[in-house]
C-alpha cells in the first residue's frame, strides 16, 4: 500500500463529512415565522457548523503532517485510519443532533452535546492512537526526536484531555461545553505545532 | 505539505458541493398538481442550480490556476483555504433556501436572496485573502509583475464590490440581484484572465 | 493547468453523483404493506438505478479515455467539461423524478421520463462537443485519424439520436423509453470502442 | 487506462459511501421521547452503522492490494469494478432499510436483513471475479504462485459462502445473521492474508 491512496481515501471522507455538514444549514421554511427569526433562533446551528467544520479542517491538516511522515503503511495503520475516519464520518450527524437539541434548551440537550464531545473524544484517541504507531522503530521518514515526542504527547493529551472534560461540562451546561470546543479548535489552529512550524519553513 | 494534498482535499470539497447543489432539483411530487406546472413554477430552482453551479465550477477553475503557482504551503494558506471552502460548502444550503423562498416571492425572499449574495460575498472575500498571500516574497514559481498584480487586483475587487451591491439590491429586487450574480458569473467565464491566458496558450 | 487535476475534479463529481443515486433506493417504510410487496411496486426504482449507474459509469470511461489523450488544457476545454458535469450531477435527481412517477404510471410519468432521457441528451451532445474539440490543430498526443474520427462521430451520434427519439418515445410509452435508454447503456458496455480497443490492447 | 485513474475513482465512491452511512444515525428528535431512551431503542442502527462501516473500510483496503498488483487496465476490468462499486454503492441504503426493519423486529426484518446480507454477497461475488480476473496470463506485476491462488481462493469463497448462509439464517432470525455479519468483519479485519502479510512486511 502505497501512502499516496491511504491519503487519497482519507481526503475524500474529510472532504464529504465537512461538506454534510452544510445540510444541516436550512430552516424549517415557509410558514415558521419570518426568516431573520428563524435563522436567529437557529444560531446554535450556525455556531456548530462553524466549530465542527474549522474542527474538521483542523484534523485534515494534522493527519496530513502525521501521514506524511510514514514510509510503511502497514494493515494496522490501515484499521487505525478507519478507525480514526469512523468519528470523522459521525461528525455531521452528531453535529445535527447537538444543534437541535440545543436550540430547545431542554433537558435533552446535555445528552446531546455530551454525545457531540464523545465524538470529538473519540476521534483525539484514534488520532493519538496513529501517532503512537508512528513512533514505532522505522516508521517515519524523519525520526521523531524525544523531545518533539514529548511535546507531541502533550499536545494530543490537551485534546483529549479538554474533551473529556467537556463531555462532564455538557451535563452542567451544554453552552460551555461548546464554547469548550470552540476554544480547542482555536487553540490548534493558532498553535504553531512542530509539523506546524515545519509547513511554515 | 505538498501542494498536491492541498488541491485533493479541495478538489473534493468542490466536486462534493457542487454535486449536493442538484439536491434541490426535485418537485414536491405526485398530488401538487400537473409535473409540467410544479416544474414550471419552480423555475428559480433551475435557474439558481445554473448559476451556483457554474460559479462554484468558476471557484474551482480559478482555485486551480491560483494554487498551481505557489511553493510553498504553510498554515496560514491551509487556513484561508478553509476559509474559502467554508463558503464554497455553505453554497448549496444557501442556494436552497434561495431559491425555497423566491418560488414565494414574498417579503422574506429579500432576505433569502440578500444571504445567498452574502455567501458569495464571503467566498470572494476568502480567495481575495488568499491571492494577497500568494503575493508575498518567493511564495509563487512565477514571480507576479507589478501590472498583473494590479489588473488582478481589479478583477477580484470587482466581484467582492458587484457581490456587496447585490446583497443591497436584494433589499429592492430578489431578482435582479439573481441577475446580478449571473451576470458576474458570465463575466468570469468569458474573461480572459491571465491565468486564463496562461490556460489557453 | 494540468490534465491531473481537471480527471481528479471530474472523477470526485463522477464518484459523489454515481454514489448519490442509491439515495432514491429506500422504500416508504413499515406502515406501508408487506416490505416485499413494497419493493416490488418500486421496481422501476430499482431499474433505473440499474441504468443510471451503468450509464454514469459508461461516461467515466469514456470520460477518461477521451482526456488521457488530451495534452493542452485550456479554458474552453474546462467549460465545456463543466457543462457535462453539470447534466452528470442532474442525473440522480432526474433519476429519482422519473422512477417516483413511473411507479404511478399516470400521465406525468410521460413528462418525468421525457426529462430523464433529455438529460441524457444533453450530457451526450456535451460529450459530443468535448470530442470536437479534442480534434483541433495539436490537442490531442496522439493524432486521431480520419477514418478514426468518422467511426468516432457515428458512435457518438448514434448516442444523441437515439436520446433524442427517447425523449419522443416518452410521450407515447414511458417504460420503452426507459429500455431504449437501457439498450444504449448496453450497447456503449459491450462495443469495442478504439479506446475500448486500445484499453484492451 | 492508468490503474491511478482507476483507483481515484474508487477511492472516491468508496468514500462517499462509507459517509453516507452516517446520515441513519440520527433519531426521531425531539417529542419523541427522552433522548436517551430513543438512542437505546435505535441500536441496531448503531451496531449496523459499525458493521457496515468496518466492512467498507476492508473492501477498500482489500480492493487496494488486488488492484495494486494490476499491470493492464481493460474495459473488462473497468465494468466489473463498476459491479462491484454497484453494490459498495447500495450498502448505505440496505443498511439504513436493514436498521429500521430490526429496530421494530416484526416479520418485515427478516426480508430486510436478508436483502442487506445479499447486497453483501454480491460485493463478495463482484470482488471474486476481480479476483479471478487478475490471475489470467501477464494481468500482474508479481505473477501469484499457485499455493497462494489456492488460499485466496478459499479466503474469497468463505466471504461469499457465509454471506449465502447469512441470507438464509435473516429468515430465521435476524438479529443472527448481524452477528454472522459482523464476525466476517472481523475476520478479514484480523485475518493477514498474503497482501496483508506484504503491507506489514
Amino acid at each position: 500500500m502505497t501512502r499516496g491512496r491511504l491519503e487519497a481515501f482519507s481526503d475524500g471522507v474529510f472532504a464529504v463529512a465537512i461538506t454534510l455538514l452544510a445540510l444541516n444549514l436550512g430552516v424549517e421554511g415557509p410558514g415558521h415565522g419570518p426568516l431573520l427569526q428563524q435563522l436567529g433562533d437557529r444560531w446554535p446551528i450556525f455556531i456548530s457548523y462553524l466549530i465542527s467544520f474549522f474542527t474538521i479542517g483542523i484534523i485534515w491538516v494534522n493527519h496530513h503532517a502525521l501521514v506524511d511522515n510514514i514510509v510503511v503503511v502497514t494493515r494496522t495503520l490501515l484499521f487505525l485510519n478507519l478507525l480514526l475516519l469512523l468519528f470523522v464520518v459521525a461528525i455531521p450527524a452528531a453535529t445535527s443532533l447537538m444543534a437541535l437539541y440545543l436550540v430547545r434548551g431542554d433537558t435533552d440537550s446535555h445528552v446531546a452535546m455530551a454525545l457531540y464531545a464523545a465524538v470529538f473524544e473519540g476521534m483525539a484517541l484514534a488520532f493519538t492512537a496513529i501517532f503512537g504507531w508512528t513512533l514505532g522503530e522505522g516508521r517515519t521518514r524523519h525520526p521523531v526526536p524525544a523531545e518533539a515526542r514529548r511535546s507531541a504527547w502533550w499536545r494530543f493529551s490537551i485534546g483529549a484531555l479538554i474533551y473529556i472534560f467537556a463531555i462532564a461540562v455538557a451535563f452542567v451546561s451544554a453552552p460551555a461545553t461548546l464554547a469548550l470546543i470552540g476554544v480547542v479548535a482555536l487553540y490548534y489552529i493558532v498553535e504553531r505545532t512542530p509539523a506546524g512550524q515545519r509547513l511554515d519553513r
